[in-house]
């Protein structure tokens, strides 16, 4: 079977997704039987490549790397990625766009363009799920097709997965986590003696920051992940400004030495709890002691706890990814995807 | 569409699972269209119950609470769970008879007579898995029926599923944990002054230890667990006396006296590890400091960690589990095995 793809953003998880394809190509074929082509890829600054055949990746990438952009490849083009996305022949969309917390734009045109024409979509930006999740999945689920947002909390870990297709007739009755991993980095390094802004700089150094590190740092991208783990694992039908919000750009050294005298940690915790008929969305340093879970979750590792029904609670740890674990969430909802077409199914 | 079951073995997590199925039976009905029946129950020592009908569970329950036997009930038989297995009518079987790690009888007969009828199987019973896996999942394939266990390990957290389910084509490198809840409690308890005897007759008052504690404190059920996971998720192909194991019992109450002095725990850790063409498994006592992801993982709680190629590392914890874990375990095998039906596959 043929899979084709459109890949619309292409920055670095894009990028090692495709490596990964390049990488597990024969793994597919053997395995799968799958024949995964890339039709298009879609950029904001590097223009865009759209053909009717299957892209030469390893060439488009080393084309990339050379010279910072796709012009002078002959599938070049400057269509904009909504024209590709209605232009080209995937079967699949791979939505990589970056996120915007405010609106989701212009991830959630990407998705609604593809799903209107009857594309299967993946994404691992955060801004759909936790701006406009109900109204994606409904969407997707009229033109049958499938969406998939794995990497989108925790990068490859499975979570949305976890409950969905390991976990049945539980009801999540809450969750906590340290989600956000610039935030983790951070007062782990005040810890150690840095100055907020020392540390800042260092984490963007080793490319965990951002260059505007304040989607971080005020609690922007926790709260944009609970939002989403809360609007699919709890229905809650929330937005990120329906959290209430403190990120911890107002710790300071002193409060991390206080708890330390005391024993403690200080964690950015995000939490989904049920209060009443609604869902209360929280994002706030607090303080953790060696008997909780989250411990041990330093520098860029990150945790959920999920409290069910059934299954009591259960927590899920990911120890120091890269960008390779963002690009398998990619290929695990390609691959669940697949299956669930195989199946007849939606999910 | 109804299903109906023979249950083998009836002691607390047969029991628990009865329960639940009382318990979400509108659920079951409603959400899945599934209208569970249970046509057989068998117990080494309380008899057996045996009917072409769905047997009332609520009366079965409350009979056996209050008399102690099946005795006297209309469906009461003496006939051995063989015989029930090939004379009931059920779709499927579900084992829980308690583990000899030695022989893995009488479950791995259990399993094998309702694979040869055609019936489904999920066990609980982690004896099977560790002594025999290879064949039964071979007997399974050649009758075109399904074979789970996600209650073998860690209850009901998924482990087995998890891998199967969300993590497609990662290969697993490496398997770490705290897998048995026995030991960990007992070192915990001498952890806090109590002598290795006090603690373990304090885990027998809470129902965590058996009678006989050496399956436990000698590493006996670690390397049954070990062996479990590393024959499904790393195609091992061995037994439990391939482990080289070292339970607690050999612990003094100074060594972790010693330990706590450097800032360390005793855990009992059981591992895989590819070693050239072989897999090697142990479990043995270690120390681990406070930035280890086992460092929290105390009391009855257990944790595993997953060493992948292209997932990198997880590490699932399960706090505090009661009966209801393992019980909701056989219950998840159900429903996916049912899905599994649905959709025409094997797994």
């Amino acid at each position: 079977v043929i899979l084709r793809l459109a890949i619309i953003g292409f920055g670095n998880v894009g990028q090692e997704f495709a490596r990964m394809l390049l990488l597990k190509r024969e793994w597919l074929l053997r395995s799968k039987g799958l024949d995964v082509e890339v039709l298009a890829i879609a950029t904001k600054t590097k223009g865009s490549l759209l053909s009717r055949t299957a892209l030469d990746l390893e060439k488009a990438l080393g084309h990339l790397k050379a010279s910072g952009t796709f012009e002078g490849l002959p599938e070049y083009c400057d269509l904009t990625p909504l024209k590709i996305i209605n232009h080209c022949d995937a079967d699949m969309m791979i939505e990589l766009t970056t996120l915007n917390v405010e609106t989701g734009q212009p991830a959630i045109d990407h998705i609604k363009a593809a799903l209107d024409v009857g594309m299967d979509v993946v994404t691992a930006n955060k801004g759909p799920v936790a701006l406009a999740f109900d109204e994606l999945r409904d969407r997707a689920r009229a033109r049958s097709v499938r969406f998939r947002f794995e990497g989108t909390v925790m990068d490859g870990t499975p979570i949305f997965n976890l409950v969905e297709r390991t976990l049945p007739g539980c009801r999540v009755i809450g969750l906590e986590g340290i989600l956000n991993s610039t935030s983790n980095f951070v007062i782990g390094e005040m810890a150690k003696g840095l100055s907020m802004d020392e540390a800042i700089r260092g984490a963007q150094a080793r490319g965990i920051a951002e260059e505007d590190p304040s989607l971080d740092i005020d609690g922007w991208d926790a709260a944009a992940k609970i939002t989403a783990l809360a609007n699919v694992l709890m229905d809650a039908n929330l937005t990120p400004r329906d959290v209430e919000r403190e990120g911890v750009r107002a710790v300071g050294s002193q409060d991390i030495k206080d708890a330390a005298e005391k024993g403690k940690k200080i964690k950015l915790i995000a939490m989904a709890a049920r209060s009443g008929d609604r869902i209360r969305l929280t994002v706030k340093p607090q303080t953790v002691g060696p008997d909780s879970v989250f411990w041990s979750v330093d520098g860029t590792s990150s945790a959920l706890r999920i409290q069910t029904d059934l299954m009591g609670d259960l927590t899920i740890v990911e120890s120091g990814p890269a960008t390779t674990q963002t690009a398998y969430a990619v290929f695990s909802d390609m691959l669940l995807t697949v299956e669930a077409i195989r199946a007849g199914t939606l999910c």
